[in-house]
């Protein structure tokens, strides 16, 4: 649907005729042409925007070698949100998005009638400086908790989601996603997370690169979901499912920060390898047509990776909380395109000069 | 107020013990310190915000030579913003700021009953090419009706304010100002306005250049309302008027494109210059304290003008529209700022862990 050329020129058209230079609303029009392309339709709609944020607890944080914040913080921060005092909270209060906490691992018996969707696949992941993260028979059943998630959310009419997380030492696991696929150094890709000093930054270094080597990174051979089995984190490929499923249901995916990119970097990589893409989707991935890169985070890489995947972000505010709060506070930007596309008067029907002055 | 140590340090410690890890709202952190100390409260609120559009013609306009668009427009503008039609309406209405439309000088006769602002000084300015724009001894009148009509707004509770133009080549007298106050060659403060092309641009360069020869504007000796009426238009002196105005009492401006920066930037000059500075405001100007700057143009020569004023701009969307849209388009990231300072959980009130892993 994406590449349907009359469609695309319809829509340029009626961007066109707005009452306001060509091009004048810059980064809008183009997200408004991004949309209607993926909505199929001249007038799109966000529908039930809403945000799902992944938790799970990662066995590297235990030894407190890459995080600054003990592990306990992931549930702590978890009964946060369900209470409502976290950020993600307030921002998709402010921006009226619907917002869902999804257990995917985390290391704390929560009450089952907590309004979570409680989908723990273990109390937290193994050390992978010595081992899998995730034994590698359960990352497709992981990938499907993901997916399921997200069909039932669009079942219910969102058209427009995204994903956060929340995972005590997980920017250790995107870190090294990024360092497999880009090809980058790790000392480029792995950032100060919760705010590391530079000894700590040290120390993080020198244990992810244990792992790296541990796990043969640099053999480069390693396939996308065994990967997330060596050193993801249940959260992040929890996350992977998702965006393989809104991929597949055609729906718009705002792409929060560094821990978020890197969770789309695994599914697009599982979509360009034919043996591993799931269901009816092909090798040849159209899912970044599908995806709006809502910031720039302020961890050290994502920049890097975001330029890896050719995307430029709407937003560089320096932020790098996670929890999906770049793309919640993006939404409304996004939600700006749309209605100028809807809502502005064309040249015609406000008469407006078109012709140049002679 | 906006040198309160005590108040800012409350503000700082309110920040920081929120369920976040230290700075990691970025940008938003700042924001929500500036817009407190501008309040002089730990717990601001964004109160009836307004976007005020300025909009008068330029005598300059009717021989072709810096616009694309013919002089006529602006009034057709002014109908479509009455009728809710542009892109300032959409984002407003979206983003639920009011709007007020003023007519400061365009060259048509408006139905009294419109629901505009009828300030109108005359129908356009003189042609600056061989003359004054404006008569230097009506300045100082135009001045006091922006800021009547600035004070008026904040009279009724609206405690947070922006300002938009319309004004058919009032690019041309925004890049002489640039160019007057930074002192950067003029072909680095001339753009495209609302997409002159290269041979367009030339004659706009070849034609301001002219004006700025006349005017003497290399000579450096204007003062800064002199320098209003040799090359200004109605809409800008009323938007400096207005700026003055909001600053003195003390609220929020939020700082739109390259038309509406280069009108900040010459009532910081009046402000810094104690003959001229009305009322009670002394020449050591605090105006950028209260300025938020909300986007960087895709004007060439605003980034140039922003980076004169060590102002970082929020946004950079490649918009060049003007008519107030960058500021209607970040005021939800500034209400997001106000919104965690307000209603997020402190580490205590949630239960969770500040203390660094050990």
């Amino acid at each position: 649907m994406i590449n349907n050329a009359e469609l695309k020129t319809t829509i340029l058209n009626k961007i066109n005729n707005k009452t306001k230079p060509l091009g004048a609303l810059g980064t809008l029009e183009t997200l408004a042409l991004q949309i209607a392309l993926i909505q199929n339709t001249e007038s799109p709609v966000i529908t039930n925007p809403t945000v799902v944020v992944f938790a799970a607890d990662h066995g590297i944080a235990l030894n407190n070698e890459v995080n600054i914040y003990p592990q306990a913080v992931t549930a702590q921060m978890v009964l946060n949100f369900c209470s409502g005092g976290a950020a993600i909270n307030v921002f998709c209060k402010q921006n009226n998005i619907a917002l869902l906490i999804v257990d995917a691992g985390v290391n704390f018996n929560f009450d089952p009638t907590l309004p979570i969707v409680h989908a723990k696949v273990a109390p937290g992941t193994n050390n992978y400086c010595n081992g899998y993260a995730i034994d590698p028979l359960q990352i497709e059943t992981i990938l499907k908790k993901g997916g399921n998630i997200v069909e039932t959310i669009v079942n219910k009419g969102c058209n427009t989601i995204s994903f956060g997380e929340m995972g005590i030492s997980n920017t250790s696991s995107a870190a090294l996603i990024m360092h497999y696929y880009t090809g980058l150094p790790l000392a480029q890709c792995v950032g100060r997370g919760t705010g590391a000093n530079d000894a700590q930054l040290q120390k993080k270094m020198e244990t992810l690169q244990q792992a790296a080597d541990y796990h043969l990174l640099s053999a480069k051979n390693i396939t996308p979901t065994n990967l997330l089995a060596c050193i993801g984190g249940y959260e992040i490929v929890m996350m992977v499912g998702a965006y393989l499923k809104a991929y597949q249901l055609g729906i718009t995916i705002l792409v929060d920060g560094f821990i978020a990119t890197a969770a789309l970097y695994s599914a697009i990589k599982i979509l360009n390898s034919p043996a591993e893409a799931p269901g009816n989707i092909t090798g040849d991935s159209n899912l970044l047509n599908h995806c709006i890169f809502c910031h720039a985070s302020g961890e050290q890489g994502h920049l890097a990776m975001l330029n890896a995947l050719k995307a430029e972000p709407l937003l560089n505010l320096n932020m790098r909380l996670g929890e999906g709060t770049g793309a919640a506070i993006a939404m409304p930007i996004i939600q700006s395109a749309v209605a100028f596309l809807n809502n502005m008067a064309s040249f015609e029907s406000a008469g407006v000069s078109t012709k140049e002055a002679e």
